[in-house]
C-alpha cells in the first residue's frame, strides 16, 4: 500500500530515512489511553509499525500517570519493563511502545523538540474511558497537526434526547479532524494472548485512510475489515449492551438457549432499526460484521452486563443493579443500564416505544417498573410497524 | 383472517358447520411425523385449530408404529394418554391430536370413509427424518388432494454435486404441490414447555398461504414470521451445522468467547455467500431472521454437532467423529460432518474452495487431513473474492 499522499506537509516531505524507505513522511502513531484495551491496541500497532516502512517504528502511548504501590510511576515501569503492569500484566507491549505521562502533565503537551509529543503525531488512536473524552479533546485543541487522522476505539457513546452523541463526532467536531472508529468482538485479554479475533473499522468517506487503519491494526490473529458506515459501527458498540442486559435476564430466569437466541435476535433487529432511524446512511450489512453480530454474541455470552443482569433476575429484581454492580464488578462499570435509559428517553420523546419492545422492556425492568420475567412476556409483542 | 378461498373445491364448499362458522371448507391438518419436534409441532397446531374457525379441530398425526416395552402400540398409547410417551413424555399434546399408524400400514392410506385419512387433508406438515422423505413422497403420490398445501419442518437436506437438494423441492416435485418451510431456533423440549421462541416460514410466491401457516403455528410463546425466500430459509437450517462443528472445535481448543464469536460470524458469512451463489433469489435479510442468526446461536451454544466437535478437539482428533457420535449421542445423528462433506464436494467441483475457508477447513479437519487447531489458523485467510 502506498503511503497516504494526502497527509504530506510541505516542510516534512523529507523525513528520516533510517530504514531505507522513500523520502516521504512516515506516519507517527500516538495511542491516547493505556487501560486494558488501550495497551492491547498499542501492542497490535507496535508490531506493525516495525514491519511497515510507511510508519515510524515508535508508538507513543499516553498514560494517565499513577503511582504504583511500589512507589514507582506507572509510565516509568512501563518503559522499563515493557509491560503495563497495572492493566495488562504479563504481556510485552513491544520495545517500540513508549509511555508518556498523563494529560494533566501540561508540559508534555508543550514539548517542542524531538518527535515525542502528540503535536507530531499524524495518526491518533483514542481509547480512553468515554467520560474523559470531552476534557481530553479540549486539551488537544491547537496542539495537534491540522491534518491528523483519528480513530476511536471507545465504546459507550451517550444517546441524548436529540439523538446519539457519537464519540467520533465529538472528536471530529472539537478538533476539526476526520475520525474513524474501530469496534468488534474484542475481549482485550484474549487478543493480548493472540487468540484469533476480528474487528471492524467504520469510515465516513476516505477509504484510503480507512485502509491505512486496517493496515496498522491487522495481524494474522486480528482480522480487520473496513466498512463505510461510521455511525452504524459505533452504534453497534453501544446498543449491544442493552441486548446483553436482556440476555443476562434470560440466563438468570433459566429460560434456555432457545429463548436466549431469540432475545439476541430481536435485540439485533432493534439495534438495526434504531440505528437506521437515527442515521439513514446506516447499512444492514454492517450488522453482519464483527462489530455487529460477533460483538453481540461475545457480549451476551460472557460480558459484564450479562453477568449483572443474570444476578438481578436470580434475585427477582430485589437487589438493584447499582448494588450488584458494586458487588460483582470490582469497580468496573455497566454500560447497559444507562444506555437503556438514554435510548428509552429518545424512544419516548419520539413516540417510538412500541416499535422497540425489547429496548423499552429492558429499561422498565432496570428501574423496577416491570419484573425480570417481563423480558420474555413483553418481547412476545411484535413491533407495531415493520422494522426489518 | 379470511379462509383461504383458493383451497375450495366444488363439491366441498358446504362443509360441516358444527361451530357456526360460515359454510366454507375448513382446513384439515395432518402432521406427517411424530418424533420429538413433530410432537411439539402437533401440540402447537392443535392449540390453534381449536381457536380458529377456519380449521377443523382435529389434527391427525401420522406415527411410525412401534410396540412399546409394555406391549402396547405407540399410537394406542398416544390416543389414550394424549402424550407421545416415547418421544415427548410428560407433555399433553391436546385432545384433538389423533395418532394414526405408520406409513407401512397401507390400509390407512386407502381408508375412504370419514375424515380421518391423509387424503382429506388440505394442509400437510412434514416433520420426519429426512432420509425417509423420498419413500414417503412415493407412497403419497395419488393419495392426496391435488391442491393440498405442504410445509416442511425437516432440517438436513442434502447438498449434491449439482447443488442443494431441497426437501421442499422434493415434496413439490414428487407430489406436484406447493411447499413452504418452517425453520428457526427451535429446541423442541424448550418449546414443549412453552418457553419463548421464534421461527421463520419461507414461502415461494403465495403470501396468503404463508400467512395461513403462520396463523397455524403462532402462539404467544412461539412467534412466527414469513419471508419470501424458501431456499434461504431451508439452507440456513442445514449449513448452520457446519458452523456448529467449527464452534465446537473452538470450544474444545478453549479459545474463548471472542474467537468463537468470530468463527460464528465467519460461518454466517459463508452460509450467506453459499446460499446466494446457489440461488440468486436468496435475500440477505433472511439471515437476520430466526432461521438465520438465532438458530446459528442456539446450535453453536448447545447442539449435538457442537458437542461432538468439542470432544473431537479435546482428543486432538485422535478419536473419529463416528466413534464420538456413537459414544455421546445415544443413537442421535450428527448432520454437520456429512453436510460439510457434501458442501466441500460442490465447492471443489466449482473451484470455490478458497472462497469458503471455514466450510473447507471444517471438512478437512473432519476427515483428518488437518488438525483441529486449523480451524483458527485457516480462518485467518480471508476469502479471495469479496463475498459480503
Amino acid at each position: 500500500m502506498a503511503p497516504a499522499q494526502e497527509q504530506l506537509e510541505g516542510e516534512q516531505i523529507v523525513a528520516s530515512n533510517e530504514d531505507g524507505a522513500n523520502c516521504i513522511e512516515k506516519s507517527r502513531v500516538t495511542v491516547i489511553g493505556s487501560g486494558n484495551w488501550g495497551s492491547v491496541a498499542a501492542k497490535l500497532i507496535a508490531s506493525n509499525t516495525l514491519k511497515l516502512d510507511s510508519f515510524h517504528d515508535e508508538v507513543r502511548m499516553w498514560v494517565y500517570e499513577e503511582v504504583l504501590p511500589s512507589g514507582n510511576k506507572l509510565t516509568n515501569v512501563i518503559n522499563e519493563t515493557n509491560e503495563n503492569v497495572k492493566y495488562l500484566p504479563g504481556i510485552k507491549l513491544g520495545k517500540n511502545v513508549v509511555a508518556d505521562p498523563d494529560l494533566e502533565n501540561a508540559d508534555f503537551l508543550d514539548l517542542v523538540g524531538g518527535d515525542i509529543a502528540v503535536k507530531d503525531a499524524t495518526m491518533l488512536v483514542f481509547v480512553t474511558p468515554h467520560q474523559f473524552m470531552d476534557a481530553i479533546c479540549k486539551r488537544l485543541v491547537g496542539k495537534i497537526k491540522p491534518d491528523v487522522e483519528a480513530i476511536s476505539l471507545i465504546k459507550g457513546m451517550e444517546v441524548k434526547m436529540e439523538g446519539p452523541c457519537m464519540i467520533s463526532s465529538l472528536i471530529s467536531d472539537q478538533l476539526g479532524i476526520n475520525c474513524c472508529v474501530l469496534m468488534g468482538a474484542n475481549i482485550a485479554n484474549e487478543i493480548a494472548v493472540e487468540k484469533f479475533s476480528e474487528a471492524t473499522v467504520g469510515f465516513r468517506e476516505n477509504k484510503e485512510v480507512a485502509e491505512r487503519w486496517v493496515l496498522l491494526f491487522s495481524s494474522p490473529y486480528f482480522q480487520v475489515t473496513a466498512v463505510q458506515d461510521v455511525e452504524g459501527v459505533e452504534l453497534c458498540g453501544t446498543l449491544k449492551n442493552i441486548v446483553a442486559i436482556a440476555a443476562g435476564l434470560v440466563d438468570g430466569l433459566e429460560m434456555g438457549n432457545n429463548t436466549k437466541a431469540a432475545i439476541m435476535r430481536i435485540g439485533l433487529r432493534e439495534m438495526r432499526a434504531f440505528s437506521k432511524l437515527m442515521f439513514s446512511s446506516v447499512r444492514d450489512s454492517t450488522f453482519f460484521e464483527s462489530c455487529g453480530v460477533a460483538d453481540l454474541i461475545t457480549t451476551c455470552m460472557g460480558g459484564r452486563n450479562r453477568k449483572v443482569a443474570e444476578a438481578f433476575a436470580k434475585n427477582q429484581g430485589k437487589r438493584s443493579f447499582d448494588e450488584l454492580e458494586a458487588e460483582l464488578l470490582q469497580g468496573q462499570k455497566l454500560q447497559g443500564v444507562s444506555t437503556a435509559k438514554e435510548v428509552y428517553a429518545v424512544l419516548s420523546n419520539r413516540g417510538w416505544l412500541e416499535m422497540f419492545p425489547l429496548f423499552t422492556t429492558v429499561h422498565e425492568i432496570c428501574v423496577g417498573r416491570l419484573p425480570p420475567t417481563a423480558i420474555v412476556e413483553y418481547s412476545e409483542h411484535k413491533p407495531k410497524c415493520c422494522l426489518a
